[in-house]
């Protein structure tokens, strides 16, 4: 086997046993791109052997879905996806795990009409309401990792020649989930203790307030009582770990949906529904958005807050250091698995129900009393540098540093 | 454009503009193998620009199915595609047309657990049942056409270098759908009136019954009152034209069920379920088969014959001229779309309603009574040869050729 399919079968085996984690009898969907249909057939190959009862793929192909949003007629857009989304809930009630392969072209739906967008993902978010539930109350496992295209990686390196760009951007994409490390599984383990020593510093301290200051950025984010820290591994109902995003470099928890004040200011571009919003601020009084301005994409960003009334708060708050396996490849990935893992970021929409103590067990209103925001959606920016230090406040005003120069002060 | 291109782009405007032939405002389903990608996209963009509101793509891997079917869990096979079905029934009844775009390879599930494949068309069946009495009443307008992989090209051109095998099975794709004449829709428009023509004699004649006669053949099948010869184009409920199999060659109608006696002997191979069943012969007594043999194969046959009680009995009868664009090409193509519009050809299975008169208004239970066969399957086998004859007998005791030699007597 060459080198490459080496680290191909690493990614595939990391995927299926660390990723989702899939257990013996347990049913998987795969939901990929019709181009990575090599990989996607190991990742299939490899659930089985891993003693999957089933593996369900579910097909995408950015072209059609470009000519679709071109071409199509209104009404379709409205339409909400019944079948599919009652085909996935009854999966995942059944105990099936999700694993999504992306492979995104960043400038996919660029000068696209944008009422189209939004109407589609409304009448998504819609139709997976309880899916979405189920989802971040973590009833099951899934896990979301990307594959190149020949467009996502002419667009992270459009200086190197044609021919070269999809291998860098694989070499790239194997150095941030740690394989080339001699044990990639083993490496992976060692890396989410590291992450859950930082989480469980936090919980110990339970700080009342963050504040952020950062050149365009001073923001104070208060933490609902009960909040807890996660990091990127989670439990499933069932008892079983998975990992959500490979690569993640993150630890995070929920703000309190009314108390979010001040002005943030963003640090990389958003790559949101195949438009680029970038060099963009947002403004809070009380949790919500107040103002919005960006030097690039303001329609799709203002689009994005007006989905709905939730969509006007913040879901997640994340930290991450800005050294990292990410942040050190010093690529721009245009994707938010890559970019948001690379950098402090918060979230517009849901709060996760984990992060907070007896959440996964909660309705939406107990959620919504304990100050955790609902949405249709949930959007990752990024708003770290080697120039954010951040502070946790107690509830009796101590103020000790989290981050010092972009990096964790303890 | 390249001439292969020019081609190409003929095939898809042919499938959308005769084969499906897309109204205004009507949705598409494409069933499309992943390894099509890019003439799939052709043809989304051809429906499209022809006007459809939406076309939806339902990808499928042969690789993926494989594996399912050698390393999925039992239960699998036995649960209906409740989801899937429900999907296409209502697309169907909201007026969606449909394309299948086939691309098999003939040795895909040799040696795979018949049980396994038994169970899962079973399953498929029930949960499609209202979707195939919509089909078979010509509720909607469905084609089904054809596109190389490599597996399938490399049988039927194993002796053909590999790079070109490919090319070659484009090629006599093109011949047999009358692509490089100048113009292909005239082309078809005027080959579906010499069908027609033919048609319209046999149901003036109103034959009571047919006698074949070729080597291993000595068979009468009796017509039911009221049955009516149809050819490759059909109306849908809207009044409006489709071509359900491209290419097609064949004037068809349904056996009385309880009329058929004798044996008759295959002349091609059958390609089923991904198993190839060769040189078999079937015995009738009153309709129903009551004795099977197989040099090869004999396995699947015996499991199509058991699927259920209406597999034991024929639903179709179609004459095919031994001469035809197919047949000129002396290829077997190891697929029953070309191989039954080569030769003389029956169904095991159920009877299309549309083949008697009053038939798409009546329900299943009215069908039956009327003599024509009702099962979860249908599945067509080649018996025609350059020595067949076969008579039409009318009420009266006539009796005068149909077919000599294997070729239309009038």
């Amino acid at each position: 086997m060459s080198n490459f399919a080496q680290k191909l079968k690493a990614y595939a085996e990391l995927t299926i046993k660390v990723g989702v984690n899939i257990q013996p009898g347990q049913a998987l969907i795969v939901h990929a791109p019709v181009e990575a249909r090599e990989f996607v057939r190991m990742i299939v190959k490899e659930a089985y052997d891993t003693g999957a009862s089933y593996v369900k793929v579910q097909w995408n192909d950015e072209q059609i879905t470009r000519m679709q949003y071109d071409l199509a007629s209104d009404e379709i857009f409205e339409k909400e996806p019944k079948w599919y989304a009652g085909e996935m809930t009854e999966m995942v009630e059944e105990g099936a795990a999700v694993l999504h392969i992306l492979s995104e072209n960043p400038d996919l739906l660029k000068g696209v009409n944008q009422n189209r967008i939004v109407a589609a993902q409304k009448a998504r978010g819609k139709a997976m309401a309880k899916y979405r539930a189920y989802q971040q109350a973590d009833k099951f496992s899934w896990c979301l990792i990307a594959v190149p295209s020949p467009e996502w990686a002419a667009k992270v390196f459009p200086d190197a020649p044609e021919e070269e760009q999809v291998s860098l951007l694989w070499e790239a994409i194997f150095k941030t989930v740690r394989i080339g490390e001699a044990d990639p599984v083993a490496a992976w383990q060692k890396h989410i203790t590291n992450l859950e020593n930082k989480s469980k510093v936090l919980n110990e301290k339970k700080y009342k307030k963050l504040h952020y200051i950062a050149p365009g950025t001073d923001l104070t984010i208060e933490l609902p009582e009960g909040h807890l820290w996660a990091q990127g591994d989670s439990i499933n109902e069932k008892g079983h770990t998975f990992v959500a995003n490979m690569p993640t470099e993150e630890v995070f928890t929920a703000p309190l949906k009314t108390g979010v004040n001040g002005t943030v200011s963003s640090t990389k571009p958003l790559s949101y529904g195949g438009n680029l919003i970038d060099k963009f601020s947002l403004t809070f009084e009380n949790g919500r958005i107040i103002k919005v301005t960006a030097e690039e994409g303001l329609e799709a960003l203002q689009n994005l807050v007006e989905i709905d009334e939730g969509s006007h708060y913040l879901g997640e708050v994340a930290l991450v250091p800005h050294q990292s396996p990410i942040s050190d490849t010093n690529i721009l990935f245009y994707n938010t698995l890559f970019d948001e893992n690379a950098s402090n970021h918060l979230a517009i929409g849901s709060a996760y129900a984990f992060t907070l103590e007896g959440g996964k067990n909660m309705n939406q209103e107990q959620l919504a009393a304990a100050g955790l925001n609902t949405s249709l959606t949930h959007v990752d920016f990024m708003i770290g540098s080697a120039e954010m230090d951040i502070y946790g406040i107690s509830a009796d005003g101590t103020k000790e540093p989290i981050f010092l120069k972009g990096n964790w002060a303890f």
